[in-house]
């Protein structure tokens, strides 16, 4: 049985009394997607099934291979592929996604050679431009301190299986705009912003994105991408998403569990009172 | 400052009386690490630096690059690279690590086209064997609930930073035998398959794997190419780990958190009095 990412399995569970039970189980689905632009295979991720092509167009604006203005002519599965469900084709629009053709390989940008955490930020920034400053982008801490439980409030598939990332979009009053879920933290994310993507709403200049996990470099790199000012995590970061943080002008927030969390870049966005 | 893979950082901090504070916070530190077998690179991942040799290493065995039986003549870094901390080239002995060139590209398999989990499941079988039938491998209740006690124990850089991942290797009393920890799941579990390999220890066949994280398609694979019979995660499976190891005569344990746990597949090697 499959029911929007979710399969059940039999399985024996220990209870906390002691006691064991043959039982069913819900599971969060993986199975590999592959993205296509054309004909070309440019990246494969294991994901939940479900919103692929908010996946694929996520992926591909967060790698930085097209832009909030570029246009998607058709998403398609190839007619006789057995494992169609797993592909998932993108034609561009003409003049849309020019990097396709000048970049070496996928994956995250830093993915391509030995670089230095440093010089991982100075290629992203070659390619995907900071935040730009504005003042009127702020957010009052009661508002900060709402969002975990806004977001578990959207979140259906967790709370049945545990094993579940989520993303969500929420504008500057805290209301959600977009929550999705997936096994992979990153296609969550990707997720959320290719649907901003596909209804023209990028740059999310007046939004945050809350996630359920880390925050890592590429989570960051991704919101970059996507424009998003505020990026707010339950849990903790690394070292070099606080350095991008920092120089992209994001505002970063970490172990978001309220009423406690942590400031690690431009405070200036969170109205403290 | 950085030591053991931990930098503090400065960062603003809301107490859960509501009071802020300028302080330090302890970050893991998250570079990357670009693996390179002779002069080619094979693959680059985002790691907490430490235990390099050990991660490259174990990423060759995951990958079925390399055996157990096979030796590596030496580990180097460049000598003149400014990035030479994140770079680990390994040259092998002769005869080992054939595979290199059949490979059209490195990262999991799965990762190759959009195949479907059960093909995943079948590439992957057809490079690594299954775990071997063996009746005397067999873990007491009491033991397998002790395991993340003991793993905390040996885990010093998650108390001080929260962000990180640990993978530990137990023998069938519960006795740790190899700890390592890293911002990434997969390189923690690397990390302790490449010392077992560098001591000449694989195939773990008697020995257990918890993994602080999720048990993911990725994890079982690494799991079996290290010959390792039971695995055991804090949290949640997904439904291609879980057919993974009920085809790859793996015993996976999920949502091990004592008293409670579940049995995902091969029961028998677990004694439940």
């Amino acid at each position: 049985m499959k029911v929007d990412g979710i399969a059940s399995g039999q399985i024996i569970q220990r209870k906390a009394d002691g006691t064991l039970e043959y039982q069913r189980d819900d599971l969060t689905i993986e199975e590999p997607l592959e993205i296509r632009v054309g004909r070309k295979t440019v990246a494969t991720t294991m994901r939940t099934p479900g919103h692929d092509e908010e996946l694929a167009a996520g992926f591909l604006i967060s790698e930085g291979v097209i832009r909030a203005i570029d246009k998607i002519d058709e998403f398609s599965r190839p007619a006789n592929a057995r494992n169609r469900n797993n592909i998932m084709a993108i034609t561009l629009a003409r003049g849309a996604g020019t990097k396709i053709k000048s970049r070496q390989r996928f994956g995250t940008i830093s993915s391509s050679c030995g670089i230095c955490g440093r010089e991982s930020i100075a290629a992203i920034r070659q390619n995907l431009p900071p935040i730009p400053p504005t003042k009127h982008v702020r957010v009052p801490l009661a508002t900060l301190l709402s969002l975990p439980s806004r977001l578990r409030r959207q979140q259906g598939d967790f709370a049945r299986t545990g094993g579940i990332h989520a993303a969500g979009i929420f504008d500057l009053k805290g209301q959600p705009q977009l929550v999705r879920e997936d096994i992979g933290r990153h296609n969550a994310v990707d997720k959320v912003i290719g649907r901003a993507f596909l209804d023209r709403d990028l740059p999310l200049a007046e939004h945050i994105l809350l996630v359920s996990g880390r925050a890592s470099f590429e989570i960051m790199q991704k919101a970059v991408a996507a424009g998003i000012p505020i990026v707010a995590s339950v849990s903790a970061p690394s070292t070099l998403a606080m350095e991008f943080a920092r120089e992209c002008n994001q505002t970063l927030i970490g172990f978001l569990r309220p009423p406690s969390f942590n400031i690690y870049s431009h405070v200036e966005r969170i109205i403290l009172d």
